[in-house]
């Protein structure tokens, strides 16, 4: 774990039995779960960590000792011998940090959102590609075991046709001073229904409130037009009694949930769904048959998804293949929350994603 | 039991030990669960019981042998010996059978909703109050022992400020054929908010899917304002694998959750709140103080609330007072259905509601 | 539901369209549950309700206006127009009763458990056999859908080699004044374990605690020894802060779990089981390897455990089969109730149960 | 976390401001979570850690890169720059290494039991008291703040008389190879109960079934006599279908359930009791009130009780004030298991315990 002293090859081809070097900076709510998963990676290790806290870095070297630190991130950014960055610093510094860190010719991680506007999501999209570099946003539940359960489920057909998805993530706090409610805990959601569905969202109505401080939305309610017909509902808050993490996705079918409170007993299929009754009766009346039956739950075998995303940055880097959550996929969900706050400020109505 | 033979009171006069005798037009769904509790009030008796299906009264004959019964409404519309109706027919006709009741001189039991649309409302109201009878519509809530309990800890302040409610009614079924999700479950929903509140939402967002038959909403998201910064979201459903009455209220002192499916346990008081903090810092940073606490369940001595309701019925009969859920309150769940339909006409616009 | 005046038919012949005349003597706890399920039987009626309190039966004529009833017990025992009484009176007086019954030529449904001691129980047994009479304990839980399930599972072989079963049943009361809380409670787990696993058991070890009356167990803890090596554990408690009904059915294939108060997921099939290693190594090491798998919540189709008991009785009447718990199925559980008190006196020791 | 070269001093008088220098044995199961823990402790390091297996060995220096390790437990014992030892080997060796730690001099903390025998644990004891050195049982619950919030509650008389405890600690596995699930998982309830009563158990009686291997109890039922009358029960297994942590204090007055896997709400205190009627009716007849009321869920700090449990261990050493959880605690746990044992060799018989 010591700093590497020679000069590095180009970031962009690093032979397969090369180290790879992590730098990373920021190490607050996010940093020290997604160190601990850079620094097991195999062949790899984590290079220099930055923040602008020097309690926050002797607390990383507590836990490591012997972590090179510094409170200067251009330190990490300038560094040769890094070959990949870690970005999990407030969303407003996002970009610029990792504008510089893929200027410097380094593969990028941003801690979900991407950026806090798309225009700026673009710019990024374009350097690591002029670059050839990759790009990926930390959207974390993409990688998670249950979520892949969900798509695998969804692309299956078993489901029947999808009516429509239903999300709630609920906390007592934690509230940020960076982002509201919605920038904060909407990218987990919308990127994993993105990622289900493997489309994005054709319109966005919202409505929010600011409950605790003028201004900081702590409440949002979403919906959400996907093609197809699918709709989704997304419900986030900082200002619920428990946490709460519920995830239905209704088909004519099956239905099925998720809740990632629930233990080992997170998701249950429903063999539930109803049939579509003809209308031969002159009386247009109808008889709706629902087809109530077993529960499964899966077993779906345990992994931590911050661990899984780290590999997937890593072989992506080695294989230059894009990552699952891509410059364009991150671009996407911060489309989708500019869209929300415009229709908050129309009062709610629709408002058209323009995905290019 | 049995059919009174002899010529009524006037039904607005009746003495403290007269029998009330109840006629009731209906035995679907609520009809059976209504006719055990108006059959068990003290001095009262249900003197006919109207439905058009032959099977439907066998099928109340077996189960109180004795009861008269009539497939013709109009027998109970007509008997002098009946003092007040209790209409439990499909939506499309409670406007029709409560006008004529009324016309008749009967004291009225309406199940939610009131009427298919404010106008008639705003009729039967007027009737009733020119003939100096009771109108009632039937939102049970009212009357059931937690709502009461949340109203109570509403009123005394215990909440603090409060800055919004949830409340989600999800069922898989039971599909209606005379009533969309919205005319079907919401009213519980919008009645128990406006009680508890003690007042009527201002404006009304709403978004809903008709997912198995074209034009009829079965999944729905209502947004409602209330006076002074309140905000509702009510969410129904008859798509849902599982049965879901989960209601929160989220004040700045203290919380509660109302889960009507939890057996015993069903309110949960958390002293959880949010201490909005000053903002003398030069950056304008805050740091938000959880206040983490305990969880009261507090004994809630169970009542079944159609029987409350019964009583209330005849009491006010008795008494001459006006109901708990008269036609007024009837009628602004009724405004706020029409309001909701109007804006997810309009694409999910705030539309004001207008009670007068 | 009036008294039929004419004479009866012989009790034992009854033609299949005549109407099954039913008396029942006890209007306590369980007397309106079953009335209610006695009454809705086709072909049949309740001819007359006998219990010492005129209170009690005025309660039952409220709500089954016209319904013969009797503070005299011996109306019903001696009233030649009764085929079959139903006995749901405090344990002491069981046998008596029955006894008496059986002499008069009915045939006899007796509240569990059969009676108060095992001798009495055998003498019922005979005189029902000499008589030609239907003799039937009320295990409730033998006719309850969920405990079927259970029984069909283990009778497949889809759980392996059963290991053991653990059966919790608690409450915050009921105290009952004629029995302690094992001949009130455990009649349910004996007879249920007895029922799935088609064996009683051999030896019986218990331990229990009077915590609120002198020499009324209000807690107490059982383990049973089946044929083939199974165990089981009964915990039976009056004073647990909620009430608790958890089995667990413990197989090296599958395990199965079964929670009655767990609404629509009552019943939970693990694919887990234990793989019995081979013992290859000199070091005498084992690797265990557990087959994590799937959870399936079969659909049950609801149906009331008492609706069934009492159809199962008419049926065994006009039929002449012997019921499903019958006599003898019924002694087994006295003969395990009375072994649990030996074993109580004699400090916990097994004790062997003497089933001839 | 470098190994010092220079002498140690004396272990029994170690300077406040100078560094306590651990040295573990054994990382299997319980060592990686103690020796974060241990390693965290301000003024204090992990001086070496021994185990036989060098891959385990490699596992802890990947995530404690520099860490001294070696395969050889005498370079623990023999270290002279090692203060005080913890040991988390298979249970059969807990005495010879204790007992030659204390022998070099060193404070000792045995991971739970202390030992496999009651006669081994008086040596330590002795041989500890001797040599002015701590000897502690590794009773994490005892270092829990939830049972901590138990005692306090028992303590202070909230829950009147305590009639009786119920403690349940269901697996799928661990199986362990050098002990049965009474010797893994019971002590856990035993440390927990007799923390909590502040009183150890005058008479025990077991029941127990090796279902997977002969000779392996892997599920057993323990009944604890205490002094004045208080009784417990405990439930351990190693096949049940899922993980069940359930713990119940029933007094007359109050009741507390305690549910280790319940998230947020682990505790709940029942403001549910018996009255103890009078006994003037002539009849004998008892009208037992329960007073049914609300349910508190206190809230208890989060605190990892190995964290607290390793500074317990750091300040008995620096203080030569006895641990929590020290010798003879240790020994009554061990003492208990062996009478359990005894039980079921006799049969399930109560055996009196024998504590001096």
């Amino acid at each position: 774990m010591s700093l590497p002293l020679g000069k590095a090859d180009a970031a962009t081809t690093i032979a397969p039995q090369r180290t790879l070097r992590f730098g990373q900076i920021g190490y607050g709510y996010w940093g020290p779960l997604m160190l601990r998963n850079l620094a097991k990676q195999k062949n790899a290790e984590v290079a220099l960590l930055a923040d602008l806290s020097e309690k926050r870095l002797a607390d990383a070297q507590s836990t490591y000792p012997g972590l090179p630190v510094t409170q200067n991130p251009a330190d990490v950014l300038n560094s040769s011998a890094i070959d990949a960055v870690y970005i999990a610093t407030p969303l407003a510094t996002h970009f610029e940090l990792a504008h510089q860190a893929l200027a410097a010719g380094k593969h990028v991680l941003v801690e979900k959102p991407l950026t806090d506007n798309a225009a700026n999501a673009r710019t990024l999209i374009a350097l690591a590609e002029a670059k050839g570099l990759i790009l990926m946003a930390g959207h974390t539940f993409e990688y998670s075991p249950e979520v892949e359960y969900l798509r695998k489920l969804y692309t299956s057909g078993e489901l029947g046709r999808t009516y429509y998805i239903n999300s709630s993530r609920l906390n007592l706090g934690l509230f940020r001073r960076d982002a509201d409610v919605m920038w904060d805990l909407a990218p987990h959601d919308f990127s994993m229904i993105n990622f289900i569905l493997g489309m994005a969202p054709v319109a966005v109505s919202a409505r929010g409130a600011a409950c605790v401080h003028d201004g900081l939305i702590d409440v949002a309610y979403i919906d959400l037009k996907y093609p197809d017909g699918i709709i989704a509902h997304v419900h986030v808050s900082w200002l619920n009694p428990n946490k709460e993490r519920r995830f239905t996705i209704v088909g004519d079918r099956r239905m099925v949930s998720y809740d990632d409170t629930a233990g080992n007993e997170k998701i249950k299929v429903y063999d539930r769904g109803v049939d579509r009754p003809d209308y031969a009766s002159t009386f247009g009346e109808f008889q709706l048959s629902y087809r109530y039956g077993e529960i499964v739950i899966p077993f779906v075998k345990g992994e931590e998804p911050l661990s899984v995303e780290c590999q997937h940055f890593a072989e992506a880097i080695r294989s230059g293949q894009p990552p699952r959550s891509n410059g364009t996929v991150g671009l996407h969900v911060v489309q989708t929350l500019e869209a929300a706050h415009q229709s908050i400020a129309q009062g709610g109505v629709y408002v058209a994603t323009q995905f290019d």
